[in-house]
């Protein structure tokens, strides 16, 4: 690992190069530098959040001008309770999870002697350029690490000092390892996003950790792919036949158990038939946990009366919008057909619910709507890695190739064919005369 | 199916609409629809070989005047002989595939009555881009319905006659099927491929099929991710310790048996422990086939009095050249680092092999080498989807990221997740006091 300045075309080539070595090394090689990372990390605690305290110091002087969010600022601070902790036990918790590399996925005898094996192997560079949390460093450097990637560490002004100690602690303990020097690179030069998002030679994958401004930047910007989502406009279709208290349970579940998060619901749509049945609780029980409204009409004019809330008219805008906070769009719809045409126009194809007791309804529901994740009489918070069970989570993703949804080890992998043959001409193989066809027959692995 | 006028953007929003219920439909009716584009394309046989002998008469004069290459007009001719059967049969070999769509690849019980399952489904609306061949429309459109994708297919203006005759046939023959009207649409307008590659908001693949030069300016014109490879310059390294006879077969295969394929070899990398050795009888034999040998010094020298053989200078462009042609590049090195990094560097990541007796030599060749393809003693004209079993093959991708390699139907899929719930809040769960713990128990599928 190394701080660098050099160039951003350099730090790519140099890194580019290192992950030829990096894919070859055995799982316990790249087990043994999380460890050393770890044991560093863990004895450079107090310099590591001296460093920090200095950039909280200067975000806490630029929050109090109104430069920097006080969401930023906290974000910031690695001294907050069990933060530190969460960091290096993180570590360790990528250390034992499966190995993605050289799994083998398909073996074919394509005739005696000459075996295709399909193989997960490392993509090679990855770029992770992440805002405030400085925590990220060793969370990404860990997953890199773990699945034989270089990656080119790009960190955010506010938490420069952060980031070089917690870097410069990493850089000298992975120099004790088997990993190769400039397999782990961290940019420190200002302004080197764009060039580095230039670098499409070199790259193979970049990996924004950010707010939604930081990940549009940079879809808009680069040729390279970029695997995470920009908004997370999640939507539950209410139906007149979801259970009434389960109905309560999940919607709010959705809108409030973390505001912030981008599979928290933004939209409810409610059937037509709905209003005057199930509609009513769900909406008194939203607004007695605080949430904001915005009707149309329709919905408006059945929950006009409940006592306390926040109830307004919604604009167009309000059904494109992720609010991250206590705010939520309601819409009525008449028929399944509207509610998925609605979801695909305005959605982020992120994460979306039907409640209903209809199962044919639910598989077409699920199967239309184009999202990551199609829930049936669930909540949308569900879509987490860590809940769903990948140990890990790299990004949640909404691209329609590659990873979807939340991505764990696995989506730092491809694959490639290994062929191990007896030297076989491909020309005599076929289906005509004097051919030998091609045996195709799968194999155990 | 529809022949379309309309604008790239209408065409792109149209397909992309169809293809949230082309996603729902059943196997049976996608197969349904395949015979029945089989049986219309069949009945109309005289009439879409008089169309294409219109293209082919054009074709021929532009050949004759110097603006159009043999090769193109002879790939435009569907009067070949058993090119016309293949094209049929080939739907039919399509319609004869497994089912890639609704495929369970994960099922996770988070808890009781909440089940997480990961299910294949189509990507969702391709652009396939494609040249002179006019078969490419029956086999793409035939990829395209049996994996649920809508599709937008751009011909080359030499096949506009052959490509309006079979398309108007599978159009109307769709009608009568279950696919939706706008799933499949024909862009026949001259000038709007750029347009096209422009609506990233509504064209999830491109799929170019055609020459380099169309790949390369694809790649460097849309957002949208690529399927597909712009060069193939395919590298053997030839060690020492490789079988001599078999080295003999295993290069000629690779460099004469189809000198115009992307995966036939372009440089040949001979160990220097080799010069005196193996390589003499190979370089025999490519001569012995008409192959014309571009040489650096060191194995010019070993060679240099090989009868009736072709063999100059190479220039530093030759190993960053592929020939497409009976033409070699030949270049000594000293080690396997130097072998794999000349690969990595010259090479198109493509498809790459060592001959060679030493298996830890081999393994560590497949692992470092960041090909597609990374062969231990085979010809590297293996890498084929139909020689893979794939049954067919929708391209061959260097790309990192979701399908490398031959690609097969499967890379023309994406998963979802679908939860299937009843009503829990996730606020409850967790590893806290009174949180409930996520089973994340494998369930079997």
């Amino acid at each position: 690992m190394s701080l660098t300045n050099a160039s951003p075309e350099a730090a790519a080539r140099a890194a580019k190069a290192a992950s030829f070595a990096l894919a070859s090394l055995p799982a316990a090689d790249r087990n043994a530098a999380l460890e050393t990372v770890h044991r560093a990390l863990a004895a450079a605690r107090d310099d590591i959040l001296a460093a920090n305290a200095r950039d909280l110091e200067l975000a806490r002087k630029a929050a109090a001008d109104g430069a920097l969010s006080e969401a930023l600022v906290s974000r910031l601070d690695l001294g907050k309770t069990g933060k530190w902790e969460d960091m290096l036990q993180g570590i360790l918790d990528v250390r034992d999870l499966e190995d993605p590399v050289g799994k083998i996925q398909m073996r074919t005898k394509l005739d005696d002697d000459l075996i295709l094996e399909r193989v997960s192997c490392p993509i090679g560079v990855l770029l992770i350029i992440f805002e405030a949390r400085p925590e990220v460093i060793a969370n990404i450097a860990s997953l890199a690490i773990k699945s034989g990637n270089a990656a080119i560490l790009k960190g955010g002004r506010e938490s420069t000092e952060s980031f070089v100690a917690i870097s410069t602690v990493i850089s000298s303990a992975l120099e004790r390892t088997a990993i190769p020097n400039a397999a782990i690179q961290l940019v420190t030069t200002r302004d080197s996003v764009a060039q580095l998002l230039a670098q499409d030679r070199h790259i193979d994958l970049v990996i924004p950790r950010g707010s939604n401004e930081l990940v549009r930047y940079i879809k808009e910007s680069t040729k390279i792919p970029v695997l995470g989502h920009a908004d997370g406009i999640c939507t539950i279709y209410l139906t007149a036949t979801a259970d009434p208290r389960g109905a309560v349970d999940a919607v709010v579940d959705a809108k409030t158990s973390y505001p912030a998060a981008c599979n928290s619901v933004e939209t409810l749509l409610v059937q037509d038939t709905a209003l005057l049945t199930v509609f009513p609780d769900v909406a008194a029980a939203l607004a007695a946990n605080g949430v904001a409204l915005r009707c149309d009409p329709a919905s408006k004019a059945i929950i006009s009366n409940i006592p306390g809330a926040s109830i307004r008219d919604a604009t167009a805008a309000d059904f494109d919008t992720e609010f991250l906070s206590l705010t939520l769009a309601v819409k009525t719809v008449s028929t399944l057909d509207e509610a998925i045409a609605h979801i695909n126009t305005h959605g982020s194809h992120h994460t979306d619910a039907i409640l209903t007791s209809d199962a044919a309804d639910a598989e077409r529901f699920m199967n239309q709507v184009d999202s990551a994740g199609a829930y049936w009489n669930a909540s949308t918070r569900v879509a987490d890695g860590m809940r769903y069970g990948f140990g890990t989570e790299v990004g949640i993703s909404t691209n329609k190739i590659h990873a979807r949804g939340p991505v764990g080890l696995e989506g730092l992998t491809i694959y490639k064919y290994k062929v191990r043959g007896n030297y076989q001409a491909t020309a005599g193989y076929g289906n005509g005369d004097g051919k030998t066809p091609w045996k195709h027959e799968k194999m155990s692995f």
